[in-house]
């Protein structure tokens, strides 16, 4: 039997059946039962060198293509079903590096009652891992258009964690790219640098926060961060036809976000607005319907708050004390530099 | 706006919108209605250096990524609706790549009424194309597990074909690597030179005959021959749990392949054997069905022709005069080296 071949029966050997998966991986296709309605699809890549360090864990980054997957599927209110998964990896690995990756894929999906059911393995130069995943909506689907003059803004988690957290990762594997001053990762307290870490290595789909927002009616537009606050915000704000004012004051910064700021010499507040990789929920709605999150419940994984407020024109914007200022370019760029 | 946005943009502008697409690119997924009933969900990925030469047109690349992907649902007697495609590429490549590459494989899909929904965008060293599909049985779903003693074996198209064009193709571009003998591509008549380069470049999904297969419950197993006749054969057996056996007489070899195997000093059967690339349809049909293979309809696009037969036992064989040789382990190797 050929390593592919070893590496399906070993993946066959360990995934957990569905009764609605009828033909699981080890055919030319995956064979799924669906009931009728709206299907919620979606993929992402990360990319060594591009969304991941070299030498990054299998383990995590198995877990973290899922979870960015599921991402965008709780950006849109939808709830995961089931996902597909490509590797790439180089002549130089281990043959256990796609089973690793895989085996913590498809964990990661369990978690949110999802199954893995195909995919495909490749030779590359750098490791690659793609996710497509399927899934149903848990009320409306919330789109990226439906911001209304009016209506407030929302932001879960800490924004600029992963973004530290990518920075001490870097430094720990031996160099920091980050603007501002030198620093040493040991100058920081061991708690803020697993909280920072984690943010990055770990993120959270928040879909829980996804599903209510879609069953309860409460957003009129959602997207998730994952390039940075700025250009995601700009992005919600030129789909819905609004402009998007982001309250500088009102932006969360956590200690340990801080602790890091201050040790590398850098502004919080713009790490929250160009830090990537943050899989936070940005969304809208309307003022009368605010109060549902004056005290989130606990399953939601994560405190939301109001960041600011939509207005009609155009773009989004920074609100400070001398004024605004457009954030719509700060992020992530994809087709710029790596992690 | 950025680079990323703009693509989308002018994607969005080209592609024709379908009733069924609730939400198209350019929201944190799509979404799509569906009727109830089983869906069939495949993935496929072509990376630079393993599965294409650098430097191949990306009109013709786009296209292939969806036709062996595609090829996938035709082994199953599904036909597509929907894909999602990935796309990684280098920043020396021109903006204008992605979009070339997602516009040519977008309307590789509408000529089997099959949409572009979504997909990613990354940096990458190499280019690399995925595609995730999905679709819906035309009749009973085709696995490849279904082969009885007995059945007959059947194959469509010209096999090796496709390895004798991406030899050619390889010598056109400054090096066959080919064992065999000493040979310069001009010593080929254009007209074969054409037909072979067209069966590694341009590959046919055998949707049509995939679909009669379903529709008319003509086959107990079938797969998508892509990594060479002899491993894709031996999966078909591992799978059943039956011996298959390809009788060497029985098998195809086209006149080009003929011409291009005495040129390099191959011997074609080898070649047909050992050549991925080919995504024509294997399959396996009871004896007294078989009548249906003897007058192909036009709409299938190939010819099909009895290659076979299917024993009690295991492993996939060629007979030969000689006796029974094993040819489960001839074809192409991800984990191997490239093309």
């Amino acid at each position: 039997m050929r390593p592919e071949d070893r590496f399906v029966e070993r993946l066959r050997e360990t995934l957990s059946g569905r009764e609605e998966l009828l033909v699981g991986p080890g055919d030319d296709a995956a064979v799924v039962r669906l009931s009728a309605g709206p299907l919620v699809v979606t993929t992402d890549t990360l990319v060594e060198n591009v969304d991941f360090l070299p030498g990054e864990d299998p383990g995590r980054l198995g877990r973290r293509a899922v979870s960015v997957s599921l991402s965008d599927l709780a950006a849109m209110g939808a709830w995961p079903d089931f996902f597909l998964l490509t590797i790439g990896f180089p002549e130089s690995a281990s043959e256990d590096l796609p089973l690793a990756l895989a085996l913590a894929a498809a964990k990661r999906a369990e978690e949110f009652g999802a199954s893995l059911v195909g995919g495909d393995l490749s030779r590359s130069t750098e490791i690659f891992l793609s996710v497509a995943v399927w899934g149903r909506p848990c009320g409306g689907v919330v789109r990226r258009s439906g911001a209304r003059p009016g209506d407030l803004v929302f932001l879960s988690g800490w924004p600029g964690e992963a973004a530290a957290g990518l920075a001490v990762a870097r430094a720990r594997a031996g160099g920091d790219r980050s603007e501002g001053r030198i620093w040493a990762p040991e100058e920081l307290a061991v708690p803020d640098e697993t909280r920072l870490l984690a943010a990055y290595r770990e993120p959270e789909p928040r879909l829980p926060l996804g599903r209510a927002l879609a069953r309860e009616d409460l957003a009129t537009a959602a997207i998730d961060v994952s390039d940075g606050l700025g250009v995601d915000a700009g992005r919600l704000a030129r789909a819905s036809g609004v402009r998007l004012v982001i309250e500088s004051e009102s932006l969360p910064v956590s200690p340990a976000l801080q602790a890091f700021a201050e040790l590398a010499g850098r502004d919080p507040i713009e790490m929250a607005l160009e830090g990537g990789d943050d899989y936070e929920l940005l969304f809208t709605t309307p003022a009368e319907r605010a109060g549902r999150f004056a005290d989130p419940p606990a399953e939601w994984g994560a405190p939301v708050r109001r960041v600011g407020r939509i207005e009609s024109g155009e773009g989004a914007f920074l609100e400070e004390a001398r004024g605004l200022r457009p954030i719509d370019d700060l992020g992530f760029d994809h087709y710029g530099a790596g992690p």
